[in-house]
């Protein structure tokens, strides 16, 4: 029998700081390229057309020695029965033995490892002097995004929440969002004087929420985007010349978050360059013509390497398409285990 | 968080009795005949060829209302590190919410389910007044083919067993075979008086190791091949008219246990067209050129639900060849669930 660490999401809670997080998706970034990282294909299976489907994606890392899989769940009519629509579930393989290791709910991860990604988009393709970031999207993935960026970026000192939707949102974000930075992601390093120091810091930035958004697009460096936006929002002639733009929100075919044309003038860099042209930001640009696939610079683990490059000028607009990966999961899950180990909490099973 | 049901090897050794294995193989096959239940694509992937790799095999079943996957790796090293060099998982999920349900080791359910498929393949196929069984392959696989047939079979009164590689081995289980029937398969039926008196005189029959195949071929009327075979065993001149024979070992190409020309003589019913005429025992007599797939008859749920006749004549040679599908775990894994609940066994985690 094999010991099997269990962690639910008040565990994985427990485990994971940001600052990890980044460090194990720029990981899997970098393994990607160098292909000692691989995707397996998708399985994708819609019960009833717009009411319940589900994926499994599943990948190994080689260097990490795991393999496994995450396997999430929509049921949109779940709310009703007092559940979640999106449950997923994460099962990791020692990839030196076969043998299980982990089995982990994924939501928590998910957030972690999405705004992880955005935030590494930001980092390596955003000026550095970077002041004003500007935050579309005011849902669950909005604090994670901002948690990150403002560890990866050195210099912001304004962060601006648009909601496409509802300005009140935006507003209760702007009230709020002191107060989940530091329960969700300074609390973990509380024990970590000179971390906890450093972070209270660069998480001491004016938050502001913002009705106009071409106004605050004029103002802003680097933007997020994380909604579930089907229509672009940011239109191209808001966007000033050496703007970084970090497309979260699209994970599916019609999804759309900013005008196309801005990839038309854009250095346009991609996590994963299938995922992005089938079902990311990418998507919309080269079906309707925009751009073709060869205007895509590549992927961001070839940046960080150094065999690419992605900003070559200040006044460059660039653009990061994250689509998400399983890899990222895996990576972050395996991470979750490891310290919960350390820490000795959560469940251990024997399977 | 979700209640999820944890059951390792032991418990499920307690959970599950063959009959209702049996039992819950059969609805599979109907419910697969009645397009009730779906396999997903299998993902294959090799770490190293001849040494490691893993699949996933995927689906649902409908009116049971789960769907799920079975995760097996064979790592061929693990032996030297005291680890089993087949290891398999099962991640069962509630498909009215899409919620997980059971995190189960696969490697108890297989050998359940294969012996209750095999079975299945005489109860349906083989001459009602069958009185002689031989078994071909003598390994972990053999009392699971034995306990199923016994009972699935009502007048069977001589069980042969032959090993195609060493007859000490076929010895050993003549001398072991009524204690782990007992064991194994009776003892589970403690509490049940009726049954376990009924199977108590279904197993005591007469086990007899035999040296020369041929001759055991021409003395049964009911033969279940479960080896590794990549050569054929069985010739089809030592078969007699009226036998019934369930291939059970070949589960990937290139495996092989009878001879091809028996197919050209013999009522040939699968349980997966796809996967018989790929990987099964009815790979070969397609490739060697001896029948094409319009000479399958049919998958076996549909005899079992009347829609196509397998034996028409007490004189048919009818042959089954059992692949193995993925539906089998998630249904028998579902009932070790529901029995380990109603048993209050197992673990039970939160997710």
């Amino acid at each position: 029998m094999f010991k099997v660490k269990v962690l639910n999401q008040e565990v994985i809670k427990k485990t994971l700081g940001m600052k990890q997080v980044i460090e194990g998706v720029e990981k899997v970034y970098t393994l990607k390229a160098e292909k000692r990282a691989h995707v397996w294909p998708m399985i994708f299976h819609e019960f009833e057309p717009g009411v319940a489907d589900m994926d499994i994606k599943s990948g190994y890392l080689k260097d990490a020695d795991i393999y496994g899989l995450k396997l999430v769940s929509w049921y949109g009519e779940n709310p009703k029965k007092d559940l979640p629509p999106l449950i997923g579930t994460t099962l990791l393989f020692n990839m030196k033995t076969g043998a299980p290791m982990g089995l982990l709910s994924a939501e928590h991860i998910t957030g972690m490892r999405t705004g992880a990604a955005g935030a590494i988009g930001a980092k390596y393709l955003a000026n550095k002097d970077a002041e004003n970031f500007l935050m579309v999207g005011t849902g669950h993935q909005a604090p994670f995004q901002i948690a990150a960026i403002l560890m990866a970026m050195e210099n912001i000192k304004t962060v601006r929440l648009y909601d496409p939707l509802n300005f009140e949102k935006a507003k209760e974000l702007e009230g709020n969002i002191k107060g989940l930075l530091k329960e969700e992601f300074l609390q973990y390093y509380k024990e970590d004087e000179e971390t906890y120091n450093a972070l209270k810091k660069k998480f001491n930035v004016a938050f502001e929420a913002v009705e106009d958004l071409e106004d605050a697009v004029k103002k802003s460096e680097v933007i997020t985007t994380a909604t579930p936006s089907r229509k672009p929002m940011i239109m191209k002639e808001w966007v000033k010349p050496g703007t970084h733009i970090s497309c979260v929100g699209a994970d599916m075919s019609g999804k759309q978050e900013i005008d196309e044309n801005i990839f038309g003038v854009a250095k346009v860099i991609v996590d994963d360059v299938n995922q992005a042209t089938n079902v990311g930001e990418t998507e919309m640009p080269i079906k309707k013509g925009i751009i073709d696939e060869s205007h895509i610079i590549g992927e961001i683990g070839e940046v960080m390497l150094g065999n690419i490059k992605g900003r070559t000028s200040e006044s460059d607009i660039t653009v990061y398409d994250s689509t998400g990966i399983a890899l990222q999961d895996l990576m972050i899950s395996n991470l979750a285990i490891h310290i919960a180990k350390e820490k000795n909490i959560g469940e251990e099973i024997l399977l």
